[in-house]
């Protein structure tokens, strides 16, 4: 048993199912591409929240803009939900098709399109994963920052708004996506924004579908902002009596304006985890994993601050990883993280809720939510991109246990109404789906909310696209 | 005599009276603040763009939200357009009241709301300036950098997407405004985006009314990123035996990754203006003005690159500015190039024009607009922040002269289509307004704008936030 989906999903209001000569039509050009297998339903049914899968009626492996267009434009004609799919690492359910209709697995797209290597862009295909993309541009001399721990694909990282251990220095998917190709609601292509690195030329559209979770268009090409590989990388660890004190360290290197790269905070209970999966024998107390990139001076100078900073607050046993391989087993560790801590209590299922503060106010945020966490007696476990006020709190939850699923969520609740209060966004990352529907309209207002509908409205009149996220239509 | 309106905007169609009940009711709340004299009117009509003012039929000095919230509630009523204006710095006819209806002048808006020094964030209403905005935060130690030359309201520059000398470093108001306040065309006061540096809440409504040009509600408050003031700049300049050699050095600049704060271009006629209008001995050859910011050491590190990168291309005379004062001198004089450039032929009007493409194609970008400027016989100047690829080339027209007129526009279609072509856009900061319309539907195809189009259509439908602008509505 999984979590029950929230209330404000239930009942499955709606359903609506695919005509028969839709799915003739579809099976017709895409053959063995498309696929009404329940397994392969149920995986793209998913994702990996906690909630029990919601599987499309079909799902189709989509090689093209052609084959986009083409499933979209019956589904318009239809009126069948559409929902896309990278590689299935959401988080808040965004992929569960509650309204049914067809799933498009755009994970066959995988073409890098165009490499400006001299203007510093690539487009890619959606498919792409940020794994492939950095090995493929290997040699340029160049690569994409935006890391959100999974190997998310390119087009899922920019529906969610994705950003990760590198936003801090390199801002997140909406600052590094320069122009979309996309298949709208209707089945029509379109393209948004252009190669040059600004413009003032109407709306932005691309930022529009970015973040937009698949609710109002099918992005299929995705051109990027690259940059040069650092003349020197060099990444540490430094261990503190407190996250309190690794927080406030953290507060001061971002005030102080110090460009760190990365600055991941992972607690006790993350760090055990990582340790027994990845054999490590990082000290299990709570960390700071940072990452300067510059040239050897300018790494040397912002290490030098940063130890500085960290010894006022207790931080020490500074360990430094400069080469390549040790830099690599670091990070590879704190991505595992999650498949590490899933392993810590067997047969679980992990809820993980992100939340983002202003800075200043990042400290009473993950305290508070420490202290309501460790009274809770459920196992938990936080990472945190702290540099940018983010960080995820992740329980550990027995499936077949229906009050801890009940206590989970009640403790979710509080931490997002806090961040919420001190100022911050009820997501940093993971976005709406179906779990932050409520909270959404608690941050935004309902007259903000209205906007969104609005324009969801106007974009998607048949409300097509990914029905049932982010707001009720 | 002015530019004629270009023929997409003739005949004005449907001037929109402001019915008496109405001029009586905002008569009755603004009373003197509610202006119906030409020489006000025709003021707000207007803008630096080369048009002729359309003068609203009324002007009334906003406070406060609740005074745009209630002279928006009425135009909403009696589907009167509404024109929001800042300093009237706008350049291209965004501010001309081609449909009649009233302007809504923000400049008495100019409350610093919230200072967050630790959060680098601050909340400011509309008609802060942007030079008022960093006089009153100097003693935070933090500075707002986005810089587009004139001392324009920050509302005003959010409206266009501004950007400027500092925006290769820091961006572009896209990426510096964290949060709005805004009045909607129905009247109604809403909120986007927190004070969080990152979020995946929703629809990026902030970005869709930023660069909107007041065509989708009245920004009244935003908030803003703050950047604290580096440890060491410095400033140089830097002379070339070409606009190309200068072009070419930028374009290295950037593709080796240098931090550079400015890098900025001047051509030898904006030169000579600069020289005269503020009794300066510049080289009257192209120059690259650039600034450095960091630490002490960062900086001498990146002054050293460039340099070596300006000798292989011919650059010389690097002259060094390290003290405010003589910092200041500089780009004082770069602030002024504009009016400076207006002073090189008595009643002359100017009309600039802006592009941006990706780095690598600047050179050829700039070398053949400046080749037909030549061919021209009709004096320009070229100023650019050109480490974005983006460049500004500038006539003086003589404003009796309709053939001069019209050989102008014909160079402005050469060079705006030369960007289009170039993988590029035909505006990088001063909007589309009125003038560029049709060039936005080349640049982004008729699929793309019939997106704006219908989000146009979902947030105002009576058309009544600045219609006539950005598209056809």
């Amino acid at each position: 048993m999984n979590a029950p989906l929230p209330d404000h999903v239930l009942p499955r209001i709606e359903l609506r199912p695919v005509p028969p000569a839709m799915l003739e039509a579809l099976k017709a050009r895409f053959a063995e591409r498309c696929s009404t297998a329940l397994a392969v339903r149920e995986q793209h049914g998913r994702g990996e929240s906690v909630y029990d899968a919601a599987p499309p009626e079909a799902v189709l492996f989509c090689e093209s803009n052609d084959d986009v267009m083409f499933a979209v434009r019956l589904a318009h004609e239809h009126a069948v939900p559409v929902i896309p799919f990278g590689v299935g690492s959401s988080l808040e359910g965004h992929l569960l098709a509650v309204q049914g209709g067809i799933s498009l697995d755009l994970s066959r797209m995988t073409k890098i399109l165009a490499v400006h290597a001299e203007d510093l862009t690539v487009t890619v295909q959606a498919g792409v994963t940020r794994e492939q993309l950095n090995r493929e541009i290997k040699d340029s001399g160049l690569f994409f920052p935006i890391d959100p721990g999974a190997n998310a694909s390119i087009g899922g990282m920019a529906a969610t708004r994705a950003s990760g251990t590198n936003a801090v220095r390199y801002g997140t998917m909406r600052e590094n996506v320069l122009g979309l190709t996309v298949v709208t609601a209707a089945g029509e292509l379109v393209h948004t924004g252009t190669r040059a690195r600004k413009s003032s030329a109407g709306y932005d559209l691309t930022r529009l579908f970015v973040g937009s979770e698949g609710t109002l268009g099918v992005m299929t090409e995705i051109t990027l902002k690259l940059y040069p590989l650092p003349e020197a990388v060099s990444a540490a660890v430094c261990h503190f009596p407190s996250i309190d004190a690794a927080v406030r360290t953290t507060i001061q290197i971002i005030q102080m304006g110090v460009p760190i790269a990365r600055c991941e905070l992972l607690d006790a209970h993350a760090i055990r985890a990582v340790n027994r999966h990845s054999k490590l024998d990082l000290a299990e107390q709570p960390m700071l994993l940072m990452e300067f990139h510059g040239s050897e001076a300018g790494v040397k100078e912002q290490a030098e601050i940063v130890q500085e900073l960290a010894a006022e607050f207790g931080g020490g046993g500074f360990q430094w990883a400069t080469t390549p391989e040790a830099r690599t087993k670091l990070w590879t560790a704190r991505h595992q993280a999650y498949f590490a801590a899933l392993q810590m209590r067997p047969g679980c299922r992990c809820q993980s809720s992100d939340t983002c503060v202003p800075i200043s106010k990042l400290a009473e945020s993950i305290n508070e939510s420490v202290a309501e966490a460790e009274a809770s007696g459920i196992p938990y476990w936080i990472v945190g991109h702290v540099g940018d006020g983010n960080f995820h709190l992740s329980y550990l939850m027995d499936p077949d246990d229906a009050a801890e699923h009940a206590a989970v969520e009640r403790l979710n609740v509080l931490m997002v109404e806090r961040a919420i209060r001190l100022g911050g966004t009820c997501t940093g990352e993971h976005g709406i789906g179906l779990h932050k529907m409520g909270y959404l309209v608690q941050e935004a207002g309902e007259g903000t909310v209205a906007l969104m509908r609005s324009v969801k409205q106007a974009l998607d009149p048949k409300n097509i696209m990914n029905p049932g996220k982010v707001f009720r239509a």
